[in-house]
């Protein structure tokens, strides 16, 4: 028996009480505006996920405080067959954090202290923000090797389960690639939970299996040195040429960069706080470098372009810095003036990148807008993209995604909610799935998000 | 008239004399052995040029303390004619460093201040050591990015003039890249020498001229955060395994690394002081992997070989850190023993790299003993080689040669002096070139060693 089969939302009975009536002591909301609120992510970027999954919400929510918090939650909704679905900032785009089966949402943003910080590596709880992460590093030279443009609020543990890479992964590569998680540490889903830790490869079986596999309650994590980054912006004629100029930028390894993203116009217009710098008609490279490099950045434009913006990096409270108009920000963006559109997930192919962006600009035409956000891709220099598309019909995406498909772009389609759906390979990860038959028995992590899964029958002890 | 129609080698008549009245003040080593020793480099690492350079010699060294003593030497040099080779520490392999017409040697080691340093970056004087460098900016937490293996004793100008790369290029890539090389300031050697600075890719027209297009008298270097660095060997039953595992370790952008060398048995027979960690029979991966990484570096070679050794990359006075193993250090380790060995140095084509070291390996046997110096070069993973090989004739060198090339191996040959038949493009750079005839007309700085240049013929003024 499932919460799912309760027959009043909100309602607070049958197994949802027994389960709060085990936890004693673990803060809990029940409030329904907030539950319903924290059930939902940015899914609504695409009007497919926007339809399947509204209304969707858990019953209730729990905020555990410390890792014996998580196990009592977890041992309490095995023992009454409760659905439980984490949740971290909120930021995701595919519903990663909603609970498809409703009972209980977990929400670790009280779980948000950094354990310990050495150079090179820190042990955090999964709650902590990014963005508070690297603003308490700082001070010693240190910052996360990559974060989502949403860093401001995603947290560590949300990006690591629903994430993949973002703004950084032009030096490091992906989450995915050896080195860019050391460790987890997790709370399992049995009869009597476990605590486990994971290192090093095994950390990938929680690595964006949105909370399936386990419950995070601490990560250790790589850290890079910190530097001064600067924001630049370089305004272009022509799309492809700031592509071009991007490339070269990306594989030029003596500039040290951490953002480097070809944004085609029309796009801009929708940048409002930043108009005055993304001059009509132009087509924008938007980079973060590090200061000592400025020169040598530079350098390799030689003339290309004209730089309309350059100044320190900054993430303060009221500031913007540039990488919150890149990676899926971009989107946002275009998306508060106009609800017609919505986007895909793309990686080029390394070795093809120009002629297959050409392509598929040709293509699509302004169908679909690009913008490419280059990053390192298993020691390659290529781009992951997420595409802005003016959205017709399902049918007509499904054509648009297998045509880029076609073409040899890879794309993990971001209008789906289940693992499979959503990965490039159409698949669950192998050890994923193994895994989760260890450590959630019964599929009450998430229920729904991996579907290849099949769970034991739940039944009382 | 130049120096090189002296009667008497060591003699300090004509044209010497009168430089050497000119320059008083300026420490000068007369001294004939010394003379004649720091005349030479390590060119004796290849039979021809050993013999080509046999004998070669400056007649007087000046060792000016200052850009102005330098600007001094240079002014009496052009007006009495009188040829100038700069010296740093007398590392390079193809005779950078020998006078070709006599003349002076201005060798730059009294010049080695720090003269600012700041995160990211450092100006530094010409003949400052690199190891010395390191050392000084280490507890502010920078290196150098990179460096030769004879780190410990070459010069930072030394190996700007004549060097290309080495440990640190698997990170940033060589000096050609944009970024490597901040600023040059150089004295030219005019009738009045000028003093002029050469910032970003302006740079480049000094980087690898053997010191033929102006004196340097300080350089800008980009730094990279200076990690506890750890020396590991990995031992394997196979040339080509190894090779496999150190591309997968150069392409994991996750773990943060300064040196992959896959080194083939037997090889590691000549490692003497390291022997105990070279097992009979095994081919190495040498690596220095930042200490945070370890643990990914591990689960890269996921079991695969034997790590024999792993311990804190020491660089201390009678340590020696494993890059000493690595690069050209390897030819002289098998020279020690073995004079009738060579080298050649090559680049691997990064789309084709381990096919064509397969076909090198097989189609030359013991004839030639590879060994890969993974690197980054325009932005891909590849590898850099200096396989070392028995040397029976010239002609036999050159077909080697030619059998590299004609596969698709790019070989700068290391058997020649000027900078034209070394070079990948057998041609002089079209930049430096033309910057050679604006800076030093009469073709007194290192002569013989660009020979596409035609100087001015120099008269008394």
């Amino acid at each position: 028996m499932s919460a799912a089969d309760q027959p009043e939302p909100g309602v607070l009975a049958g197994p949802i009480a027994a389960l709060l009536a085990q936890i004693d002591g673990v803060p809990v909301i029940a409030e329904p505006t907030t539950v319903r609120r924290r059930s939902r992510d940015f899914f609504w970027y695409s009007p497919i996920l926007s339809a399947q999954l509204a209304g969707k919400s858990a019953d209730v929510i729990v905020t555990p405080r410390n890792e014996e918090e998580v196990v009592r939650v977890a041992r309490a909704c095995v023992r009454h067959g409760v659905p439980l679905t984490p949740r971290g900032g909120g930021t995701g785009n595919y519903g990663q954090a909603v609970p498809l089966e409703r009972g209980a949402l977990i929400d670790f943003s009280a779980m948000d202290k950094i354990l310990w910080s050495k150079p090179g590596a820190l042990r955090v709880e999964p709650g902590a923000k990014m963005h508070d992460i690297d603003a308490a590093l700082r001070p010693a030279g240190w910052e996360l090797r990559m974060h989502p443009s949403t860093k401001r609020t995603a947290t560590i543990g949300g990006f690591v389960a629903g994430g993949s890479g973002g703004v950084g992964s032009i030096a490091y590569g992906g989450l995915r690639d050896p080195g860019n998680i050391l460790a987890a540490r997790i709370v399992t889903l049995e009869r009597e939970p476990r605590v486990i830790e994971l290192r090093g490869d095994a950390a990938q079986k929680i690595n964006r299996a949105f909370g399936t596999t386990g419950l995070i309650t601490a990560l250790e994590m790589p850290l890079a040195p910190a530097w001064p980054w600067v924001d630049a912006i370089v305004a272009f004629d022509d799309f492809l040429e700031a592509v071009e100029a991007g490339r070269q930028i990306a594989l030029a390894d003596g500039v040290v960069k951490k953002l480097l993203s070809a944004i085609t116009w029309p796009i801009p217009r929708d940048f409002r706080e930043i108009g005055g710098f993304c001059p009509d008609g132009k087509s924008l490279l938007i980079a973060m470098i590090a200061e000592p490099s400025l020169e040598s950045f530079r350098a390799v434009l030689a003339g290309r372009g004209a730089v309309t913006y350059e100044a320190p990096c900054l993430e303060g409270a009221g500031e913007t810095p540039l990488y919150e108009y890149c990676w899926n920000h971009t989107t946002l963006h275009v998306l508060k003036r106009d609800r017609g559109v919505t986007y895909l997930q793309c990686l080029f192919p390394h070795d093809r990148l120009l002629p297959l962006v050409a392509r598929m600009v040709a293509t699509f035409g302004d169908e679909v807008l690009h913008h490419l956000e280059f990053s390192r891709f298993a020691g390659h220099i290529t781009a992951s993209a997420l595409p802005i598309l003016r959205y017709t019909s399902a049918e007509r995406l499904d054509e648009i995604i297998a045509a880029y498909e076609e073409a040899g772009v890879m794309v993990a389609n971001p209008h789906v909610f289940t693992l499979e759906d959503g990965s490039r390979y159409r698949r669950a990860d192998a050890d994923q799935l193994g895994f989760k038959a260890e450590v959630d028995p019964f599929g009450l992590l998430n229920p729904g998000k991996m579907r290849s899964f099949v769970p034991a029958k739940w039944e009382p002890a």
